[in-house]
């Protein structure tokens, strides 16, 4: 019997009409699909894709431990990993739900890297909350020559300033208990007034508001913008 | 009578199957679609939708010229936004097919800049690119704490260089003539091993294959990806 092939999907950043049709017709045709979820939780990839997922498709949830160590997650991903790969064994093409873009800050390059060298492996890319920040925000990313620079929060202060100062299109992720700490290295940059903060970008529980305005505690999805651009006109 | 709604409309990196599910339910239902093109050639945009755009549909092509001087575009968007603008104030909505995603590199931050003071306008946003050519070349972009760069080839030497040794994950765009100045750059940082080259992701003519087998000159929709990544187990 061939092996199945695994499918890693982006879902994009929430909206479940940013899902591509790639990732729709895929879903809606699998067998199997797998999806990661933070133990105790519902799965957020899972609800994105949930009125795409026909009945009776057969569902791998891996529970992932909220642990800042990674040996407890990197176990789950074991497990998952063995679970997909006996699917894929018994002949069945398995989806892996993604929130956003797989490879982009995403678990699924986890299983990756677990399974790619024995199975099939193919990356649907995604709608990256980048973007879809940059467009509920209106707010333009880049344009020309301009560079880009994409940061996570717990990155060290002076990390923080040099990267953003360097660049004329940043966004900074996963903020959380790390907005205050974020808010004021931007502030020391002089770059307050051109931040935009976003949260759940394209949810009904969306909130955008100048960084200014923005609260000092923010959920991990959520980003502030910045963009230095110059006029747009051309 | 109410103005339309004008749509900047992300479509993806080539695939039409990447164009999301309400970027092909606004194409599919507009009365008015717009797109750029390079003078004398087809727009690429057009071509990724045309599969979704319905007989009848009214089409604003405009008409970019090719130039590195801005003034000549800078009128071509003048008239483009114009007559976007009159079919907005006679009660159409308008949908502008964007290549990749509206505010990434995106042309469609013109029209913008000319229309959103007076009209209503919605930026769908669509896969970039930049994850395209990730899951193309299997290789993550970013994972954790690590930092995402994107640089545009026509940035001087000593920028690129800088930019790319303060990064984890990198994207050099828009090679064009600036492939070999770029490939130089990246050897000089002992990073060749580590970078892949993907001409038109995600088309039938793409081209992936490491830095090193690379052409000497690269057409515009090409992208070289490093990754200097940790250890993706966890």
């Amino acid at each position: 019997m061939t092996d199945g092939t695994l499918y890693g999907v982006g879902l994009g950043p929430g909206d479940p009409e940013l899902v591509t049709l790639k990732a729709a017709r895929l879903i809606a045709a699998a067998p199997v699909v797998a999806y990661p979820a933070l133990a105790g939780a519902d799965s957020f990839a899972r609800s994105i894709a949930a009125g795409l997922i026909a009945p009776g498709t057969r569902e791998i949830a891996m529970e992932i431990p909220m642990s800042t160590e990674r040996v407890p997650a990197q176990a789950a991903y074991d497990r998952g990993a063995g679970d997909i790969a006996a699917a894929l064994t018994a002949g069945d093409n398995v989806v892996c739900l993604c929130e956003g873009d797989p490879f982009f800050y995403g678990s699924f390059m986890y299983l990756y890297a677990r399974l790619a060298d024995r199975f099939a492996v193919e990356v649907v890319p995604g709608v990256t909350s980048l973007t879809a920040c940059a467009a509920r925000a209106g707010r333009p990313l880049a344009a020309r020559n301009e560079r880009v620079t994409v940061l996570p929060a717990p990155l060290p202060d002076h990390v923080l300033a040099e990267r953003i100062a360097g660049a004329d299109g940043v966004a900074v992720m996963k903020l959380g208990r790390h907005m205050g700490r974020v808010r004021a290295v931007i502030d020391s940059l002089g770059l307050t007034a051109r931040a935009t903060y976003v949260e759940r970008a394209t949810l009904d529980n969306e909130v955008l508001c100048p960084l200014a305005e923005a609260p000092d505690v923010a959920p991990y999805f959520s980003m502030i913008l910045i963009t230095k651009g110059a006029d747009p006109w051309l």
